[in-house]
């Protein structure tokens, strides 16, 4: 099925949901002004139609294919991430003193849904690119960044992220691979790696590697881990390439999903050591690590706000055409379109509202991020960071779990067809089900939520935006609008459940802390309800004022009615998942009976 | 990973919370008694564990391969299918006067959930074959079954069921299959049918294909409909084979799962006709499937149940070898197994708890058939008719439901490796997925609860069921056992809200069908929800009667551990699906602002 980009409502999004009204106002997003964002947008969703979308269910069925060390991309694929360096996607957020545009995170995150949602395989390349830019710009040397930067950031040359051992996947701090000190102050690696990305294929012209690593008389745990740069190909002076280094992929995951995006295992110093670049310090690689880690986890939401969205596209237009059945009071010869159906109304609205919803998360979180780079005042900047923390685990847990319900209820409303793989249904199944287990596992983003973000400011952070979410809930009260149905109660409900479950998550946080990690997972999702729903109800406000203004755009009553099912439907779960917070507790600790543990 | 038959965690279940206790009492099932059952399950649990597991990866990785007409079944299929008839299986409810055993129902269906956790694709050739002898003993003449039922009995012949066409699928009064009369009373059946399980194979004599066909002077829609039995081959007065019937299979479909399981395209009549004999009478045909449907749709949901227990299992296993980290208050060098992370505790007793109380539902629907047939009072028979009638939807759908959550979170449990299909958590979620779609989607079940089952005896029918959850979310309150925690008022809560959703329910039935109808997906898990948490809790209470009275064993306190955590975290949920079922309806009615319908 064809992918269209939803332009329309990732920007009404961006503007009245994320911050970016705001954004134009006080000056933060003065480059997006002029229809520049909308026409950015326009020429991603031209691209994403016409060269990813239609590699899609190409890329599923014949996969990457690995022979003797190499790697073939999946057919077309070379061919299309070369439009894609000379379009310059690969550059919008990139410093410009490296041949970036140097623009908001915001508008690259809304072309991220696109391509995500186009061809989540391939997708995943340049996002891997991204994150070594970003990893660069804040931790390496300039000389490094003289040699890598400007490539990475046109697209030239791709990177990847080595974290993973077999003994070492949530817990990097288990990992082995060593770095062994050169006397021209560069490392030689040895080790391997699992589960790295696009860690060889030949779409490229050279493959960066930021590789997590020991140095012999590291710290044990994570205190002990540094980064290095190890590039496929070693580069001369004069940028020329020159000797194949000593990394090899030695073999691919045959995985249930995203079959184009090559899952390898990487071997490190086989033929005596591969020659990396320390980037930060030694010892200091988490932290840099992390600088990847936090862009790739939002952007890892945003897959899942991608395959929802299109999972969403697929059903409605099967929904429209497909027919069976009479509904009640269509008397026509003919059978009813199955969206008539309100079971299946039922299923395609929840589908619309849960990836409004998370959308909206993701486009704050991308928002909170530019204004903590973008912000005048210094404070400004500290407590948008502090909110752009707070938010990410949100934004990746939430919209991965909802890429894959949304994913499901495709198949759900194609029936017998949407268990056959031809329908593709099938294909956007299997590949949603990564983004709940990559960059931190969901479960990892529970706990980060929970004993790291919380306490930020002592509590302050997450107080801001209870505040926040509850002003949002109250505005509606003031409307008086009829198609609002019960969104006001629905939501002040949700955001007194969160205010009461995050209390109890603070206090429990400081001494029994095994009692707030076992309510983190119904406690990051009560989050998100309140969170989702009251940025859907920002929306819902402004389309309400919109009309009320004369503009009779036929979206605007669309986006009231998303933000009302939204409120009334799945917030309205809120206060089974305040109790499972606060009173599940007991259960969890008397589990031990059953597992064992 | 190798599967484990959870004898005393089924047996456990029919006795002290489907109602096995109470029919040793009244003799409703004195052939179970002397230790019969628990006998018969350990043989079951020998086969499947020996002979039908190690087959499941194959099947999936090798499939049902099509050539020129003919179905290879996947490697090992058939001589296991040989062993399975050889052993019996396939008798254990038959009818006595043609080789069956008559035993009940409860007994075959703790059966099917062990062969289907084994090797789903497996399980479903007999299980289409136990439709079909339904069918034949309800319906058909003796002469019919005196040629076929003793070897579909034996299960020397396999059965079909052949419902679904491309333009007909949830309404099956719009197919187009013909059947004309013959003068020898035979007809001839044209048309081709889509989508049909075990269509075609090479694992036994004949293939007896149950039809849905129109005669040529049929009323339109679902009234016109005729049930047709069609041989492979055609069959003798003595019993032997002849003739190639023509009805042949030209293509296998391409599915997300359950691969060995061939999914067939059927031709009937490209070569002059397929010989086919009418069962029951002429546009009554419906009827004829809906008793095939009924024990189909129960099976299905009893797969849910075993794919999610074997999910259960599996992720269990991995939980408690892997280890990364290390929990709060564990001082030791090693990291902790992942079974002691809360978060893993949440997940691994969620799969448990929903598991246990979807096979309890599912095993009061197969008692309560039981006792359809087997009360000496018939109007105990036909109270216990409506009980399994009102069952049967919500066996079906939320088993199939939590089939796919448990499968899901199987892979979660895992990690990265639950994305790698070696791993086999891949599979199990691939093939899950299905048990939601066929033998009437999961809206269809929900539309039966709620349109038809609601209205049995004028309500009388769910009133009686309500009572039943009610009295047994009491008698927890007279226990005064500590490790029931807030089991008593979480499951109160959920029979309330069930009983109120439900009044609005019967009263939306009657002059709104649309606004129940709107609410019947949340209705359905609502009514999962009550049912089967006060299911757990009859058999939390018995193992707390068990264990004061000295019986130590260990699964006692895991039972009320596990009806602790499904009451305390799951069920209490059931307000957010009461609001669903009764305030939501506004927002599905606005919906066509944003779907267009």
């Amino acid at each position: 099925m064809s992918y269209h980009a939803p332009i329309t409502d990732i920007l009404f999004a961006m503007i009245h949901e994320a911050g970016l009204d705001l954004g134009f106002k006080d000056g933060v997003y003065a480059d997006l002004g002029d229809g520049f964002a909308e026409a950015t947008l326009r020429e991603a969703g031209k691209f994403a139609e016409n060269v990813l979308s239609p590699l899609n269910r190409v890329g599923d069925k014949e996969g990457a294919k690995f022979a003797q060390g190499r790697v073939a991309a999946a057919p077309g694929f070379a061919e299309a991430y070369r439009q894609w360096t000379a379009g310059g996607w690969n550059a919008i957020t990139g410093p410009s003193e490296y041949g970036g545009m140097g623009l908001p995170v915001l508008l690259n995150t809304a072309c991220i849904e696109i391509w995500s949602a186009a061809n989540l395989a391939f997708s995943l390349c340049p996002l891997l690119t991204l994150a070594a830019i970003e990893a660069m710009q804040s931790h390496a040397r300039e000389a490094l960044k003289a040699v890598y930067l400007a490539k990475l950031v046109s697209g030239e040359w791709t990177g990847t992220m080595n974290l993973t051992e077999p003994q070492a996947g949530s817990d990097l701090g288990a990992l082995k691979t060593r770095a062994e000190r050169q006397q021209d102050g560069t490392y030689k690696l040895f080790g391997s790696k699992i589960f790295i990305t696009y860690g060889e294929h030949d779409m490229a012209g050279n493959i960066i590697h930021f590789v997590l690593a020991r140095v012999p008389d590291a710290p044990k745990g994570t205190r002990g881990i540094s980064l290095f740069l190890v590039p496929k190909f070693l580069v001369g002076a004069d940028g020329a390439l020159g000797a194949r280094n000593d990394v090899h992929c030695i073999s691919l995951e045959h995985k249930l999903g995203i079959h184009a995006s090559p899952t390898c295992t990487m071997v490190f110093g086989d033929h005596g050591g591969a020659t990396g670049f320390l980037i930060g310090e030694e010892n200091k690689g988490l932290a840099c690590m992390f600088t990847m880690m936090n862009s790739a986890r939002l952007n890892v939401g945003v897959q899942g706000v991608a395959i929802a969205e299109r999972a969403f596209q697929h059903a409605l237009a099967y929904a429209r055409e497909r027919r069976q059945g009479h509904v009640s009071g269509d008397m026509s010869e003919a059978m009813s379109p199955i969206v008539q159906h309100p079971g299946v109304v039922r299923m395609l609205m929840t589908m619309k509202a849960m990836t409004a919803a998370a959308r909206a998360i993701c486009l704050m979180t991308a928002d909170s991020i530019d204004r903590s780079r973008r912000e005048r005042d210094s404070s400004a900047r500290e407590r948008a960071a502090e909110r752009a923390s707070l938010l990410t685990p949100v934004a990746k847990a939430f919209s991965a779990d909802i890429g894959n319900e949304v994913a499901s209820l495709d198949i759900q409303v194609h029936g017998g067809m949407g268990y056959i793989e031809e329908t593709g249904a099938a294909q956007f199944f299997r590949d949603a089900r990564i983004a709940a287990i990559y960059e931190g596992t969901n479960g990892i983003q529970e706990i980060d939520l929970v004993q790291r973000k919380l306490g930020l400011s002592g509590g302050a952070a997450v107080h801001r935006e209870v505040a926040d979410m509850r002003a949002a809930a109250g505005a509606l009260g003031n409307s008086n609008a009829e198609n609002f149905g019960e969104m006001e109660p629905c939501l002040a409900e949700a955001v007194d459940a969160l205010d009461r479950a995050t209390a109890f998550m603070l206090d429990a946080s400081k001494t029994r802390v095994e009692d707030a990690l076992a309510g983190a997972t119904p406690y990051l999702r009560l989050f998100a309800y309140a969170r989702g729903g009251t940025a859907l109800a920002r929306g819902a406000l402004a389309a309400h004022r919109l009309s009320l203004a004369g503009n009779s755009d036929s979206a605007l009553p669309a986006r009231i009615a998303t933000a009302r099912f939204f409120a009334e439907n799945i917030a309205a779960g809120a206060g089974g998942l305040e109790r499972e917070v606060t009173r599940g507790v007991g259960s969890v600790r008397a589990s031990a009976a059953v597992l064992g543990q």
